[in-house]
C-alpha cells in the first residue's frame, strides 16, 4: 500500500509518500508561502534530483494538486498514476479528549476536529484545510487523522488536571493535553526495541527538543505525564516560547504594557524563549556558537535552557519513582552534543554517565551514548513522526478493508 | 534586649514579644478584623491566662496602641513599662532586588518598600501600615524590616529569570523572587545543626507547606532555587492558589469568561488550589478526612497536591545534582503524616526511606523520620519565622549601638 502523509500548516504543506511494503519513502517535499505570491514547491523524489518550482499557490487544494502532479510527473515522479495512492494520513495537532488514537476520517470526525478549533486556533484550522484539499483531489481515497495529543490521553487525572475551578474543565475543556505525541510514542517504542526490552518494563523519559520542545514520562508503555499543557506553550524553554512562568506574570504584564489577549499570546509564543534571552536567535546552533564566543546573553540562554530541561528530567524521575532510559530526539536532541553533555553532567545523582566520545558521533541511527556503567541508558533516537502517521494510516485502512 | 515582632496584614496584626537574653517568648497575640466592626484582640502572655477583647479598631495605629496596653497591663501584661521594648522587627513580604537581607528602617528603606507596592500590591501596603503604626506608638525605638524574599536573593540568573522579553525585567522587574525566605532559612540552618553538619556541605530541599506553600533548594548554604515566583502564585498547589499552570490558560480563560485582570488574579489566588479541586475545603486536614471517607474529589485533591510536591522535590534534586536532606515544615509539613508518607513512598529511587512509626509521632521539636539506612535524611522541623525576625532585629540594633 502506498500512503501519502500530509502535514498542513496555515501557509505550508509538507508531504511524504511511503511504500508500506518496506516502509520506504518514495518522495517527500514541501510547499511554502501558500496564499502569498511566489509560493515555493520543493519536491524530493528518492534517488532522483530535487526540483523546486515557484508559482502562485493561493490555497491548499491547489497545493495538493501541484504535489500530485509532481508525484506522477514523467521525469520527477515516482508513481505511474495517482490511483496508486491508496490512503492519505493527516497530522492533526489537537485531538482533545475525543481522540485517544488515530482515526479514519468521517463526517463526525471532521465535526469533532472543528469543535477543537477553540483549543488550537492556530493549528487545527490549517490541518482541516489540508484534509479538505486532499479530499477534493483524491475523493475516493480513504483518509485518516493522526493526532499530536492522542498518545498522552493515557495520563492520569492528577497529571492532566490543573488546580483551578473545575467549571473551566467542564465548560471550556481546560486541562493538560500534551503534544508531540507521535514522536514520544515512536522514540519510546524504538528505545525499548533498541534495548531488546519490553516497553512495559521500562521507565522512560523522552526529550523531544526541537524548535518546539516537550518531555514525556513513559511508564508501563504509556504516557503518564508530559510538559506541554493545554497548549504547546507550557514546559520547557523553546526557540520562541517562554515555557513555564508564574501565571500571575501574564495579567501583570498585560496591565503594565496594556496588552490585549492576542498580544500577550503572541509575546509568549513568538517573542520569548531562547530568542528573548539571547536577544539574537531562536536556534540552538546560534546559541551554542554564541556561547563558544563567550557572548553573555547566548551563554545565559543556554544555561536557562539546559537548567529547565534538567529539572524536568528530575521531576519525571520523581513522577515515576525512577528512570531507566532517557531518550533525546528532534533537532536539538539529535544534533546538539553540548546540550546532551551538559544535561547529563549534573544527573550523576541518578547514576547517569555518558561517554563523551560516543556523544559526539553524528548519525541518523538510534544509538546509545551512556557508558556500560551508567545506571540509566541514555539514547539518541532520530524521530520519525511521518512514519508513525504512515503506519497508523496503513493499519486503519487495512482493518477497514 | 526585648524585641517586639510585628506581622501586619491588611486587616490583621500578629505580634510576639521576645526576651533575647534567652530567646523566650514573653507574650504573643493577634488583632483581627481591623477596620471592621467588632475587632478582636487575642493576647497570650506566657504563663498567664489568654485574654480576648472585642472593640472597634479602625486602623493599625490603634491596634498597636491596644497591644502595647496589653503588654504593660497590670494583670495581663509582661512589661513594667513600654520603654522596655528596645527594638521592633517587622515582617515585610516583598523586598524586591533591593534587599538581600534584613535592614534598619530609614526614610530610604521606607521609600524602597513603597516602590515595591507594585510587585506586591496586596501585601506590602499592609506591612507599611504596620511600620507606620509602630513608629507612631514607639517613636524612639529602632525598627527593622525582615523580608520574605531576602533569603532567595542568592539565586543565580538561570533560576530567577523567566524566558520572556528582557525589557519586562528591566522595566517592570519581572523575575522570580520567591517567598517564605525566613522559614526556608531557619529550617535549613536548623537541619544542619540537628545533623551536626555544616550547612555548606549539604544539599537541602526545604518544603514549607502550609496554606501557602513553597520549596527551596539550598546548596552551599544558600537558596539556589525556589518554587514561588514573581508572586506567591507559582509552584505548588496550595490551599486556594493554583500554582503552576500553562501560561496560555490565563488569557484563554479571561477571553472565554470575560474576566478582568483583577478577576483572573482573584480566581487563581483565592478560588483555586485544594479548594477548587475538592470543591469543599482549602485545609489539608479536611482533604485527608475526605480521602479517608473515600470522597473522590478530596482524594483527587490530595493526589494532585502530593504529585506536584513530589515532582518539585525531584526537580530540585536535579537542580543540585542530588539531595542529602529533605525538610518538611509549616502547618501541613509539620502535622500531616500522610502527606510526608505518600511523598516519600515514591522517592525510593533517591534512596529515601522513612520510618512509618517515627513519621506518625507528633512533636514540637525538630526530628528525623528517615531510617538509619535512608540515603537521604528526612526531617520534620517546626518553623519559627518570628524568631528569625527577632534575631535579625536584635543583631541589627546591637550592631548599630
Amino acid at each position: 500500500m502506498k500512503v501519502l502523509v500530509i502535514n498542513a500548516g496555515s501557509s505550508s504543506l509538507k508531504y511524504q509518500l511511503y511504500d508500506m511494503t518496506d516502509e520506504s519513502v518514495l518522495a517527500k517535499g514541501l510547499v511554502e508561502r501558500i496564499g502569498m505570491d511566489s509560493s515555493i514547491l520543493t519536491h524530493k523524489p528518492t534517488g532522483k534530483e530535487e526540483v523546486t518550482e515557484v508559482s502562485d499557490i493561493l490555497e491548499h487544494t491547489t497545493a495538493i494538486r501541484k504535489v500530485l502532479e509532481k508525484l506522477t510527473h514523467k521525469e520527477h515522479g515516482v508513481l505511474q498514476a495517482i490511483d496508486e495512492i491508496e490512503a492519505v494520513g493527516h497530522r492533526v495537532v489537537h485531538g482533545g479528549e475525543a481522540f485517544k488514537g488515530s482515526a479514519l476520517i468521517t463526517g463526525e470526525v471532521k465535526s469533532e476536529i472543528r469543535r477543537l478549533f477553540d483549543l488550537a486556533p492556530l493549528h487545527n484550522p490549517a490541518c482541516m484545510m489540508g484534509i479538505q484539499a486532499a479530499e477534493a483531489n483524491l475523493p475516493n481515497v480513504p483518509q485518516t487523522v493522526v493526532f499530536d495529543t492522542a498518545f498522552h490521553q493515557t495520563m492520569p487525572e492528577k497529571a492532566y488536571l490543573y488546580a483551578i475551578p473545575k467549571v473551566l474543565y467542564k465548560k471550556h475543556r481546560v486541562r493538560r493535553y500534551g503534544f508531540h505525541g507521535t514522536s514520544h510514542e515512536y522514540v519510546s517504542h524504538t528505545a525499548a526495541e533498541f534495548l531488546g526490552q519490553k516497553i512495559e518494563d521500562l521507565k522512560i523519559i523522552t526529550c523531544h527538543i526541537g524548535n518546539g520542545a516537550s518531555l514525556t514520562a513513559v511508564k508501563d508503555g504509556v504516557s503518564v505525564d508530559t510538559s506541554m499543557g493545554m497548549t504547546p506553550l507550557e514546559g520547557l524553554i523553546m526557540g520562541t516560547r517562554s515555557g513555564d512562568l508564574d501565571p500571575a506574570v501574564v495579567p501583570f504584564v498585560m496591565n503594565k504594557e496594556e496588552l490585549t489577549i492576542n498580544e500577550v499570546n503572541s509575546m509568549l509564543n513568538k517573542h520569548s524563549g531562547l530568542l528573548a534571552i539571547s536577544g539574537s536567535s531562536s536556534d540552538m546552533r546560534d546559541i551554542t556558537d554564541g556561547m563558544e564566543a563567550d557572548e553573555p546573553n547566548a551563554t545565559l540562554a543556554f544555561e536557562m535552557y539546559e537548567y529547565r530541561l534538567r529539572k524536568y528530567i528530575g521531576s519525571y524521575a520523581a513522577a515515576m519513582n525512577g528512570v531507566d532510559v532517557i531518550v533525546f530526539t528532534a533537532g536539538v536532541g539529535e544534533n546538539s552534543a553540548i546540550v546532551r553533555e551538559k544535561v547529563c553532567e549534573n544527573l550523576t545523582y541518578l547514576g547517569v554517565e555518558i561517554d563523551l566520545e560516543l556523544n559526539k558521533i553524528r548519525s541518523g541511527d538510534p544509538r546509545r551514548i551512556s557508558t556500560p556503567n551508567s545506571k540509566v541508558e541514555v539514547l539518541v533516537i532520530p524521530t520519525n513522526e511521518e512514519l508513525v502517521i504512515a503506519r497508523d494510516t496503513h493499519r486503519i485502512v487495512k482493518e477497514g478493508q
